[in-house]
């Protein structure tokens, strides 16, 4: 497994992680692996997002998981390598003095004098709200947080995982990073990115244990996601995946993940919220029918695609 | 599962992560657990720890070891609960200033200026030293770390550990903390605190992996920990843990590790490098006699109590 982290000095910058699973080496009697075709899936942030959302800032997020994926399908169609696809995806580099604009110093200005920690930029600090509500994924403010997974053909995985930190956070404060386990894994058998409430999430060791379940308990790709994200409180998180076979899952039990994934059979979907016509990708392992609609209710909300 | 982490503002503070597992309500035909009495293990780090360390510094570290082993036996047989014990023992709590001595700061200066990386405050920094040297753990430079774990005869467990940082490090860097999964876990299996090099323990997920392979595998405590030493590169991991069922396990693949740990039926060792009459406290499930001689060479070392 490699690894690459890049964090950054300024608290209120972006850290990012990237891992790499490489393929299994075949053991003696072990079948070939089915060639199910490379297959992305990436999320923009999983929180309490409203159906109401206004058109104006839903289309931004839609056009930015739409080329986010568009970069990522290209570069997969290029061969180039799962690790390189993730970090060209989830990944921009800026100089640290980009955050530092007069709205954002404005915004740590009202945080500070208000000693309380607020999830993103992207509202002033509101003088009403107690630091627990302000902190608690109310909104859409968990979209600070971006991730991208990829396997190739031969099975070779990738995860990365973007966070983009709190106002007025406490330095070095760690929820708030893509640490490798929690909100981002890959291994031979899977690559996983979270999102979601980083303390419920490091708790849960979500990315590492839906691969520990693969690995040391057999479960597919889609048992094992449903296993942890049940096990993860309501409300918080969500997880894109994909499977060294080629299967692709996002699984949410928030109210909305803004996310998108394709495969190299054609299939591509880009969604917020939960969708009514799912359709499951088939566990190679299983025989299950192809396509068949999986409509759900309640619980961890599942948008396969086939 | 209940967590407290207690980062300090300054780089070279230290910071503590405490975990607690609660015991796993008993399922219809589970058998009751077998009574084993409380235990408790710790570590102040490991690494290449020289056989040839003079007595003037062994000394001391060997009475850390037996003062914070009598303050958690103490409270065990007080039955304070075992999150109480790990924090008693593992945290001393100071004001940020305590670190800012005129030797600290020198030693920070003459890191900067060399533009390097150190692990502790116990050496200058040494000129002809490259980076990935100066921070590989020669010597005995690993032992900024310390850790606890402990189970009272309930079964609930306990696991906390506490890093001392790199002299010269970046803020906010993410290897030298106590990540949950990584460096500290515990659950209703077991609680483990691992010590070494962070990053290897990082990729790995050393603390989490030990608690899955019990988990989703059925492994007993030795069999789990064994696998995941072996799994990191020789050198980089000691880990100290205690199961549900009251076994201890004290498994590095260091040159030592700065070990202590007791059980209530009246076993207390304290160790640094193998021990070459280490005893193996019998897996209450395997019916193994008690108290056979585990004379290994090679490979992890285990240091086990009955």
């Amino acid at each position: 497994m490699e690894s690459r982290t890049m964090p950054t000095r300024l608290p209120e910058s972006r850290t990012t992680t990237l891992l790499r699973g490489r393929s299994r080496p075949r053991r003696c009697g072990e079948r070939e692996r089915l060639e199910m075709g490379w297959a992305i899936a990436l999320h923009g942030g999983a929180g309490d997002i409203p159906y109401s959302l206004p058109p104006e800032r839903r289309a931004p997020r839609e056009a930015a998981l739409r080329h986010c994926l568009a970069v990522g399908v290209a570069a997969l169609k290029a061969s180039r390598s799962p690790l390189d696809v993730v970090e060209l995806v989830g990944v921009a580099t800026v100089d640290a003095n980009h955050f530092i604009t007069p709205e954002n110093v404005e915004r740590l200005k009202q945080a500070k004098e208000a000693n309380r920690v607020q999830i993103d930029y992207t509202q002033p600090v509101k003088e009403e709200k107690p630091q627990e509500e302000a902190s608690s994924g109310k909104g859409d403010s968990q979209i600070g947080t971006v991730g991208c997974v990829a396997v190739d053909g031969s099975g070779n995985l990738a995860a990365a995982t973007s966070t983009g930190g709190l106002v007025n956070k406490m330095v070095g404060r760690i929820g708030d990073t893509p640490i490798i386990g929690a909100g981002t894994f890959a291994n031979s058998f899977c690559a996983v990115s979270a999102t979601g409430k980083g303390e419920s999430i490091m708790r849960a060791t979500v990315a590492r244990d839906v691969a520990a379940l693969m690995e040391y308990k057999g479960l597919s790709l889609k048992e094992a996601a449903a296993y942890v994200v049940n096990n993860v409180p309501k409300g918080n998180v969500g997880l894109v995946a994909v499977s060294a076979n080629g299967e692709v899952i996002m699984p949410f039990n928030t109210t909305g993940m803004f996310r998108a994934c394709a495969t190299e059979d054609g299939c591509s979907e880009i969604g917020i919220w939960p969708s009514e016509t799912d359709c499951v990708l088939p566990d190679p392992k299983r025989n299950l029918p192809t396509g068949y609609l999986n409509l759900q209710s309640g619980g961890p909300h599942f948008f396969e695609v086939h």
